[in-house]
């Protein structure tokens, strides 16, 4: 169960209750009229409380388990079918994300302004705003409705905030427009000057960097990340995307909408990512380059050329996936040869 | 045009003003008399604007361009030199972003400290400085003239800042001694603790970090940057050398003159890097090595010995570029043989 | 000598006392009765100083230094045994620390709260404890005694600190309890919300994260680290594990007691890993792996299997280190070849 100190639960449900808000078979009326007090883990959950499962590869704990519901598909269920307290979905994952959304809701926002907040005259906050202590809103920001603007967050002037979004503390945002329902995480920097460079008489001169950074609706941005405005046109997050932990996003990158960069990722400077783009964990993309839509990058991989639309690539130079898998393969053969064959 | 919100244009100015701003050759009197108003890229700027036309391969969009004046030399510009308002230079890269700081120079320095500043009594703060809200300067803390302390930045005691520093938002400065013209982004941290540990009966005790940063004249770091102090000397950025967002520097590493550090790179302890060298974005360089003066080094790589002077090397571990770009064919040959061959 | 602007020696110490302290050999009298005034590195001290000879590659040094005493052990020395200040340890490193800290121990933390600092009527401070300018301490939080909250720390609703912790400047916390003796630096998040989605009707929806973040007695954390809380378990660092700066550690990873994670390292969402592990800088350890204790693993890998206990390995995709270093030597063998015969 989750720690009280930190997580609020809602309810108790009636299971059909529950069923409807998931889109679920209906039930019988006696398992219907349950009451459900808490979602659980598939190998703890007891009674009152729902589970899932998803992947045959639990079906023991499925079979052992003491939860009063559990959500799942026929499929999968097939050996228990009977089973008092199944609710079949499509897709059993999702319900289960949507059930603990139903459990544990988002605390609603305490509106106000702390005294120890800093807000410059010319910005126009939005209703029903909360912004913390420390947090800092500059000349001409333009704050939406029913934002959370984090402790010691920074907004740079002119910057504009659409609404419902939440602003993690210790963020700096500058040269910035975000839209709707935006979520950062703590200790991020936003807008900071992109990387670029040209030889002079006095050393390196740095070249303007004029553009902003776009966040379309709906983007999560993980903590501690550091994403650059544009030199001359835009760095642009499309919408829906989702972005973890220490990612670093270089000046002019476009992504696209509902790409998914996991922790310490790097894209350098003008690089356009397409739609549903995956990208695994410290991976580096080299500068100017273009990736498909629906493209798959292995974590870690090092990508210093085009990827083609739904191509799968890893390793460093990244290749077709199961190329790299294959040279991985080759270099064992290698080894097993005799030195005088090599 | 860049976003009047967040950038604030000079301007216009006669094309021979300009001309003469980058040591252009002379025009004739009707084209320097033209007034320009703004820069614009090469495939969008338009009537009253500049833009700069640098590499052959954009030779069409040249061809095209409608803007008034282009920045250019007389080997690109041969197929079209006699069209009306080109300036020559030798480095037309240069003299562009030259004339973009002429265009959008600096924002003037509004001097003051703020209310919500905490300075301690015994801090030095050079004449025309700006201290933001929630800025903390420690004890003994010395800053020269017309720096920009950002908001929450925390100088820690004892740390010295040179002339016309900007030290970004929510960036936490200890044990470290700043030069004339440093620029810091946001949140980053300098002078913590290097990672050094022995193991004691009752696991592992840190060994002492006594030394400092040294950051030298006209050093730029991004944002989300760590940099540690020295164990025992200090650790060192030269002069003039320029750094991505979220780079890690280890301990008593000394970092020449004029280098550039691309995006999520780390340098470990102790390692000496010498004058002008390049590395390429998450390059990791292991400690106690010696990387001479103009080496590059590929993105990405992993460096595990000593580079030479001027070499380049990339791969992981990194050996010269060549053979690294040799290796990778060679995986590739190794997958086109047959199976039995292996 | 460290720089007295950021460094408060204590002592002089007679010798004989800093030989109790290290448990070193009894000295003679003349030896023991000798004041020493600091510590400095073989290469550099002098007259009334300390150094240490720990490695035999430095014996030139060793033999030419002018420091008043030296720590060793009787095998490194055997060629100048007789030599006068000699402190004969088992663990030279070890003892050489020991007495760093005697000569430069932590400054006293000067109790207060800063009127600058906001704290939350429900939340429990205790003994001694010093709470810096912008520090913010949310609802019902409990702060053990002789801890130092930094400036700019945000510390989240219902967090637990421990006794004689430091939390650095500008880190943010929520979701966590912390044991004793934690130490945070600057510019960290831990607690954010944990990477993972699944794709629903309107786009990615993510999954709650309803877990904490466990960091138990005596762990270190570098800047800027990201820490991410648990989805339905707790993410675990485990007591004495030391952790450097800009490490990403993701949803329900369980690290063990006395690990060591160097810079920018990435631990991939419900990865364990055992005691005493080594991870190399830049390595990356992929999701729901097996880490066993006492493995090492090289800097800059890509993990992507379990690794058994005390077994080495590198390379991307990791494999026993021994044959990381084959695999890179035939490859170079490969490249000796005439091209006619690959």
């Amino acid at each position: 169960m989750p720690d009280p100190r930190f997580f609020h639960r809602s309810g108790p449900f009636p299971l059909s209750y529950i069923a409807r808000h998931i889109g679920a078979e209906p039930l019988d009326d006696a398992s219907g009229s349950m009451m459900i007090d808490d979602i659980g883990p598939l190998e703890t959950a007891g009674l009152g409380e729902i589970t899932v499962f998803c992947d045959a590869r639990y079906v023991d704990q499925f079979l052992a388990t003491h939860a009063s519901a559990t959500v799942t598909n026929h499929d999968l269920a097939r050996h228990r079918a009977h089973r008092s307290g199944l609710l079949f979905v499509a897709h059993p994952r999702l319900a289960y994300a949507q059930i603990g959304h139903l459990f544990y809701p988002p605390s609603p926002l305490v509106s106000g302004v702390s005294a120890r907040a800093s807000i410059d005259s010319t910005a126009v906050i939005g209703a029903g705003c909360r912004i913390d202590a420390g947090a800092v809103i500059s000349t001409g920001v333009k704050i939406g409705a029913r934002c959370h603007i984090g402790v010691h967050a920074f907004v740079g002037p002119g910057v504009v905030i659409g609404d419902d979004c939440v602003i993690g503390a210790n963020t700096a945002i500058s040269h910035a427009l975000l839209g709707d329902r935006v979520q950062i995480e703590s200790g991020g920097t936003i807008g900071s000057q992109g990387f670029g460079f040209v030889p002079g008489p006095k050393g390196l001169l740095r070249m303007l960097q004029l553009g902003r950074v776009l966040i379309e609706d709906d983007v999560e941005i993980g903590a501690n990340c550091a994403i650059d405005r544009g030199a001359t046109g835009d760095t642009v997050i499309g919408a829906g995307t989702v972005i973890d932990n220490l990612v670093q996003i270089g000046h002019n990158a476009r992504i696209g909408q509902k790409c998914v960069l996991c922790g310490q990722v790097g894209i350098a400077g003008s690089t356009e990512i397409g739609d549903g783009v995956m990208i695994g964990g410290q991976t580096a993309i080299s500068d100017h380059l273009t990736i498909g839509s629906g493209a798959r990058i292995a974590g870690k991989s090092g990508v210093m050329r085009n990827v083609k639309p739904g191509e799968a690539v890893g390793g460093y130079p990244a290749v077709p996936i199961r190329q790299w898998h294959r040279q991985s393969s080759a270099l064992l053969r290698l080894l097993q040869r005799k030195p005088n064959d090599g």
